[in-house]
């Protein structure tokens, strides 16, 4: 395992700790839909996603969803370890939204090796900070953007990060990651079908304009 | 000036340290409605809020504000720093919301101290990880709760940081302050007035039946 490419504070640690941390990994596989993490009293550690992806997010009492951000391969993890982190005092979930391999630095190891060198403390909460700037944009977006323009920005990205113009997603999903209802993302998609940007079929979404789609950004 | 109260990082400096933050910092008083940071290549360094308060707040394209937490009297602002923290990638507004006196740190000492010493900067990370938490609470009482438990939760929190059933404010500065629209506070504080839960005069809020508002929360 190349831990530089996978722990950001690996240089700073010294041999003792680098021990610990290459003794301690553990190898974990998920399948889509798997929670990983349900906030309150859970705290699995820090988690490397080597391949698949997973979503933070949060839910209300009524058991709305609203996407935080996403975790994509190559990207680390570091809510999963907030027991560790005194300054985050609020809950997410975390789920992974593909069949997902990922690298566990457990709790235990990972508060022994924070502990002692507050370079790795340092860098993790960078990290939670480079989080915080997700969550803003997602913010914005949910709080400044009308329902047509955030499902035009989600079907684009998604275009762009796979290169397919075949988005296999149900509205549900779509309405998940976009912080929406599934009945307000079926009105948008009617209405990009009525002006020849998209074509629905089962679990699908086809676009079919891209130019077009590209005007509602 | 008592500085272990305004610096949480000020038993983590040596001597010269110590020096250097004690020759820095300049006091700046602010009118109510001045503008402390504007986003985007600002960088005042950071602020110990003496006396009034401070408002963090996002606007979009079309003028509208959202309030992502208030600094109280004793608190420390460090986003008015976010120019020396790499993982900082999103830009907000801070305003006082009432004549306010201030004690500045400003950037370029700030640099100096942080750059040597990882300890300052962790402190900060941290504090800027508490504010993500305060912003998480908005973001969820914006997404998840009614327009009337917002209003009704905003009035019991003046109520009970001030002491006073009559709350100075216009129905816009409370929409600023929920992140809402003038419209929606004002048809929710009629309804109010209907229940018999609140009196309206110009300016003016007044709770009258406390109870009442506490079955909204």
């Amino acid at each position: 395992m190349e831990f530089q490419n996978i722990f950001p504070f690996w240089e700073e640690l010294n041999e003792r700790e680098r021990t610990l941390v290459s003794g301690g990994v553990l190898s974990q596989k998920m399948k889509k839909g798997d929670i990983l993490h349900r906030g309150c009293g859970e705290c699995s550690g820090i988690v490397h996603v080597a391949q698949g992806q997973l979503r933070v997010y949060i839910v209300s009492e009524e058991g709305r969803e609203v996407t935080l951000y996403r975790l994509h391969q190559g990207e680390l993890c570091v809510l999963s370890a907030s027991c560790l982190m005194d300054a985050i005092v609020f809950d997410v979930l975390i789920e992974a939204v593909q069949d997902s391999e990922l690298v566990v630095l457990p709790s235990p190891v990972l508060s022994d090796v924070m502990h002692g060198n507050p370079l790795v403390e340092l860098s993790l909460y960078k990290r939670v900070v480079e989080n915080f700037s997700d969550v803003m944009w997602t913010m914005q977006q949910i709080l400044f953007m009308g329902a047509d323009r955030r499902v035009a920005h989600f079907l684009w990205d998604e275009m762009a990060k796979t290169g397919d113009t075949t988005i296999h997603l149900t509205h549900e999903e779509v309405a998940r990651f976009i912080g929406s209802a599934r009945e307000v993302v079926t009105k948008v998609l009617k209405y990009f079908v009525e002006e020849g940007t998209v074509a629905l079929s089962r679990g699908k979404i086809e676009i079919i304009d891209k130019e077009k789609l590209r005007s509602y950004l």
